[in-house]
């Protein structure tokens, strides 16, 4: 059963037990433009008390880069080297994990956020934003030449999809079955500013399907993102905490990783969800209502 | 096991004890461009001895219409009637199955083909080929106004697949657990001419993924395809023999229906896929080479 905690002496217990913190980013420190109560100070006090600050998010559409101009515009303060969106977790895990060589190139569904990512990394990559990839003329398999080189396909959520991407991309996979199949994350859906909207998973379905093997996922929950943010950064599990807003992602993307685990109630996780009979299996270390809370070891005698 | 059939006496025992004859095209009747020996002859003799003949394909791109030049350019007797596709099969599914009301529509993912059997069934659609969604133009959920008449989204092969196509037949699903959701067939790839490619399953795969729910399946092995030539041809079962050379599709199909079924080894299926210790759980009745094979009952005494 989860701990509610709620007292200065809670929080400050919480603030001495953990070095690194790992945060979830929508739900946790803003909702949709505007940031949660009290989310700034307590990152303020974080940093003052020496801790390490991470954000993690499955948003792979957007690089670091992009990432942190939503941080300035909400006036969260964050660094580059702070950041891990799953475009770069997906970049990291082929430059530093699975160290693909150089001479290779990745074959991307996706869009300029992954693109920036695996430049970063010195990745070399084909599709993704290239206007040749991106038409809904048909795709003759008879015409088209596979690049020798190409060595992984790495999916993410890309509002381009169309069959040429995915032809291209399966045929990489069909014919060689050394070629790594990556995914950025596997969130079915994503919230837009007007509703939901097919993500990450449901754009690379076709190919799971066509396939019939499975990719490695490199967002939430999976443990390859704490690989990715390992390879970059040196923490305890032990000392380290997850702050997140839903159960199936965050709460057990820490649990996978051996952390420890805050669930806030200022997203998508409402009591209901913790509470009462249909209560979800995955139950996080610690539950308080608002990130914002926190402040309050401040308060600590 | 299979009984291998191989003698006169054996083809006319089988020709004795059905009247209903089911056939799958490909690797059945023809290989690509050209028909398989014997085969003319043998559609000849079955119509001479009053058979019913029938035709069940998983192509869902093509109408009846254009199913039907193909069958005439190889010299393939056929009629209209006759001819039972995946997009035939699931515009009747909705017309004489689900008797959807005239007033209602269906939301389409797939090409022309399936439009013209939705249209000969007298089912008004959206989506499609037409031009407004072929597009790979950002999609606006905040512009776009959802028609409060779709009834059902309908998704088959679409190689101009793309997000607009994506997120409208999610949302139709999404805001109506009424809106039926349907699969014209669940093939992972198909064949074409250079190779495989992404199939209808793997393009419906998407709208799986994101709306969590199983979709009817109108395509073989699904017994929604014997439902809808139910609709329209009266068969008894038992007296009713499925020809194929897949057995995860056309053997299963058969089975699934409770008819009796008959692999032949022009198509799909090899000798090693029904013999030795990696043989498929899937086991047909009989067994022959070739539906050319069946000249020989005419030579029973």
């Amino acid at each position: 059963m989860a701990v509610r905690i709620s007292t200065a002496e809670e929080y400050e217990a919480l603030l001495r037990d953990y070095d690194t913190w790992l945060f979830d980013c929508d739900g946790v420190l803003w909702r949709g433009d505007h940031s949660i109560e009290g989310v700034i100070q307590v990152l303020d006090m974080l940093r003052r008390r020496n801790k390490k600050v991470i954000f993690v998010t499955n948003n792979a559409t957007k690089s670091r880069q992009t990432l942190l101009s939503k941080f300035e515009q909400l006036g969260v303060q964050a660094h580059a080297d702070e950041v891990y969106g799953s475009a770069y977790a997906a970049a990291v895990y082929v430059s530093s994990v699975l160290k693909m060589p150089k001479t290779k190139k990745a074959y991307v569904i996706g869009m300029a956020g992954l693109e920036e990512e695996l430049r970063s990394e010195g990745i070399a990559f084909l599709g993704g934003t290239d206007l040749a990839d991106n038409t809904l003329e048909s795709f003759d398999l008879g015409t088209w030449k596979r690049d020798p080189d190409v060595g992984a396909v790495i999916c993410g959520l890309d509002t381009k999809i169309n069959y040429t991407k995915l032809s291209k991309a399966f045929q990489y996979l069909l014919n060689d079955p050394e070629c790594h199949f990556i995914e950025t994350n596997e969130d079915s859906t994503y919230p837009s500013a007007h509703g939901l909207l097919p993500g990450a998973g449901s754009i690379s379905a076709p190919l799971r399907c066509a396939i019939q093997r499975a990719p490695v996922i490199c967002g939430k929950p999976s443990t390859t993102m704490l690989d990715s943010i390992q390879a970059k950064v040196h923490f305890d599990p032990k000392r380290t905490i997850m702050v997140g807003d839903r159960l199936n992602t965050d709460i057990q993307f820490g649990q996978n990783g051996g952390l420890s685990t805050l669930l806030v109630l200022t997203g998508i996780t409402s009591e209901a969800d913790i509470t009462g009979p249909n209560a979800s299996p995955i139950v996080p270390d610690f539950v308080t209502q608002s990130l914002g809370d926190l402040r309050a070891a401040d308060k600590a005698p």
